[in-house]
C-alpha cells in the first residue's frame, strides 16, 4: 500500500536536545512550532492542548523524561508532573510506566533517549499496520464518518482512526470522508480537515450534529474513530461526542469501529464507569476565538469526553489485532498478561 | 401562572408605520434594532436571518405584507417574495395565507394591519396556553434539554418549547435547563443563554454532542423543542440536531416533547419524506465570526433543519391540545378539516 503518500505530517520532533512539537492550537491559520528544552515545558503543552492526541501525549511526555534526565532533574519529580497532565489519555501512563522501568533498571540519558524514540518509532509502526486491519473490514466505495482528530497530529504519524481513513482511500475502499466538527476545541474543523485536505482526500466537514441526518442518508456504512482509554470490558473513552455517534451509528445500522494501540487499552480498568471523566473549562464554550459568543453570567458544563459501551462497537482494532464485538473474554484473550 | 416574570422580549414590534426587529445576529454582545419600511426589507432581514424563528418569521412577514399595502405595491409580488425568503418554516406560508384571503376579500390596508396584529396577538396567547399544557407533562423537580431557540426571541413572546420550559420553571416543575450551542449558528448558546440568563432560569450551556453523556448521567427526564413543520403523520422538521436528540433520548428512556402553534401543522405534507430541507451555505461551518477557521480547499456539507419522526415523539404540544405518540389518526383527530 503507498502510505507515503499519505503519511507526511510529524508533529512531534526530537531534535536530539530539545522537543519540537507543531502547536495544535494555531492550525490550520498558522504552523508555528514550540521548542521545549524541558519537562515542565513539554507538561505545559500537553496541559494547554499545544500537544494533544492520545498516542502524541505519550510519546511528548517520554521525551520530557528525557529532558529531565539530559538536565539532572530529579527523575521521579518529572514523571509525577508528566503524568498529572491530563488525566483521561492511558497512553500517557503507559509511556511514562516504560520510562519508569527503564528508569528503575539504571538507564543513563543515553538509554532514556534510545527508549522514547522506540515509542515513538512503535507508535508509527502500530498505525500503519492497523491501518491495514481497519481497512480490511471495509467495503469498496464506502462513507464514513470520523470524530476529533486521530491523524498524523494526534499520533507518531499517519493515525489510528485518520490511519484507518487513509489506508481506506488508497485501497479504494473508502470513497468519501465526512468529519464531525468538534466542539468545543474543532479538532474536526480544524485539524482533521487539515489533514485531510492536505492529502487530496474527499472530506466533507459536518456539525456535530448533523451525524444523524446524513447517516439517514445512506451516504456513511462506518463511523471511525480513535480512543484515549478502553476498559478491560471494550467499554471506549474517546472525545465528547463519540458515545452520540456511537448510538446513532447502531439506530441506522452503520457500523462503529474504535482504532488505537494496545497502549491505550486499561486492563486495570474493569469498565467505562471506572474511567475519570476530565471536565474543562467553562470558557472553552462560553467564548469562540477568545471572543465572547454568551451572554454574561450564564453557565456551562464542559465534558470533553465520553464514555461509548463496549455492546454500541463492531470492532476495536488494534496493532495486535481486530476483536469484533468486543467481550471482557475476547478482549483478556488479546490483552491479558 | 405568574407568565409576566417571564415575558418581557418582544423582538417584532409594530410601530405604527414600519417594523422594529431585534437583530438577532448580534445578540448577545449587542442589541440593535432593524427598522423595516418596506416588504423587501423584511424579505432580506427573514433571508439573513436577522428574524429568525418559524412563529417569528410568519409574524414579520405578514407585517410585511400590511408595508407592502401601505406603500401600494403590487401585493401578489409582494407575497411571492416573502414566500421564498425560507423555505422550511411552514408557518410563513401560513401567515401568508391569511393575508392572502384577507387581500382576496377586498381588504384594505387597516385591515390588512389589523389580521398582523391578530395573527401576533393570537401566537403570544397560543404560547402561553402551550406552556401550560406542555409543563402539565413534566413532573416536579425535573431537568430538561432544548436545542436551538424558541422563545421570545422566535415568536411574539414566551416562545414554544422555551415557553414550556418558562413555565414549567415558574410551577416548580422544572429544577435545571440544558441548552444545546446548536451549530453552526450557535442559536443555544447566543439566544437562549441570552433569555434565560435575562429571566434568571438555572441554566447550563452544552456542546451539542454532550447531550447523550448528559442524558445517560440521569439529569435531565425530558427533551423540548420546537419545530419548523410538523407533517400530518407527526414527522416534524426541526434545526438539524434535534433528529440526533431524538435518537439518544430514546436509547436512554428520555421523553420527547414538540411544542409549536397549530400554524406549524402542514397536513397537506404527508411525512417528513415530503419537506424540503434547506442547505445553507458551507461558510458556516468554514469561519466563525467572520475568521475562517478549516483551511482553504476544505468542503462542508450544512444542511440546518433534519427530521424527527413521530415514532421518537411522546408528545406534540400545540394550542389546540396534547397529542402523546402521535399517530396519523390522532393527527388528523385534532388537525383535519
Amino acid at each position: 500500500m503507498d502510505f507515503d503518500r499519505y503519511d507526511r505530517i510529524r508533529a512531534v520532533q526530537w531534535q536530539g536536545d530539545h522537543l519540537r512539537l507543531l502547536d495544535q492550537r494555531l492550525l490550520p491559520q498558522e504552523e508555528r512550532w514550540i521548542d521545549c528544552a524541558s519537562a515542565a515545558q513539554v507538561t505545559q503543552a500537553i496541559k494547554d492542548l499545544a500537544v494533544r492526541g492520545a498516542p502524541a501525549i505519550g510519546i511528548a511526555a517520554a521525551w520530557g523524561v528525557v529532558l529531565a534526565a539530559r538536565q539532572g532533574e530529579p527523575l521521579d519529580a518529572a514523571l509525577a508532573m508528566l503524568r498529572a497532565a491530563r488525566p483521561t489519555a492511558v497512553n500517557l501512563m503507559w509511556a511514562l510506566d516504560r520510562m519508569k522501568a527503564r528508569i528503575a533498571a539504571g538507564a543513563d540519558a543515553a538509554a532514556l533517549e534510545r527508549e522514547a524514540q522506540a515509542i515513538q518509532d512503535e507508535d508509527l509502526a502500530a498505525n500503519r499496520h492497523m491501518g491495514e486491519l481497519g481497512a480490511a473490514l471495509i467495503a469498496p466505495h464506502s462513507g464514513v464518518l470520523t470524530h476529533c482528530n486521530t491523524g498524523s497530529l494526534a499520533t507518531a504519524g499517519f493515525g489510528t482512526a485518520l490511519g484507518v481513513i487513509r489506508a481506506g482511500v488508497a485501497s479504494g475502499r473508502i470513497a468519501q470522508v465526512y468529519a464531525g466538527e468538534t466542539r468545543p476545541w474543532q479538532q474536526g474543523a480544524r485539524l482533521t480537515m487539515w489533514e485531510l485536505v492536505r492529502d487530496g482526500i474527499p472530506a466533507k466537514l459536518i456539525a456535530d450534529s448533523a451525524a444523524s441526518h446524513l447517516m439517514r442518508s445512506g451516504e456513511v456504512q462506518w463511523v471511525i474513530v480513535g480512543a484515549d482509554r478502553i476498559a478491560a470490558n471494550g467499554d471506549t473513552a474517546n472525545k465528547i461526542g463519540t458515545y452520540q455517534l456511537a448510538i446513532a451509528a447502531r439506530h441506522h445500522g452503520v457500523k462503529f469501529m474504535v482504532v488505537a494501540p494496545s497502549s491505550t487499552v486499561d486492563m486495570a480498568t474493569a469498565s467505562g464507569e471506572d474511567i475519570e471523566i476530565e471536565l474543562r473549562d467553562a470558557t472553552e464554550l462560553l467564548a469562540v476565538a477568545g471572543r465572547r459568543t454568551v451572554v454574561e453570567g450564564a453557565e456551562a458544563w464542559n465534558p470533553v469526553f465520553d464514555v461509548t459501551p463496549a455492546a454500541l462497537i463492531d470492532a476495536i482494532v488494534t496493532e495486535k489485532g481486530v476483536i469484533e464485538r468486543p467481550t471482557p473474554q475476547a478482549m483478556q484473550a488479546m490483552f491479558g498478561r
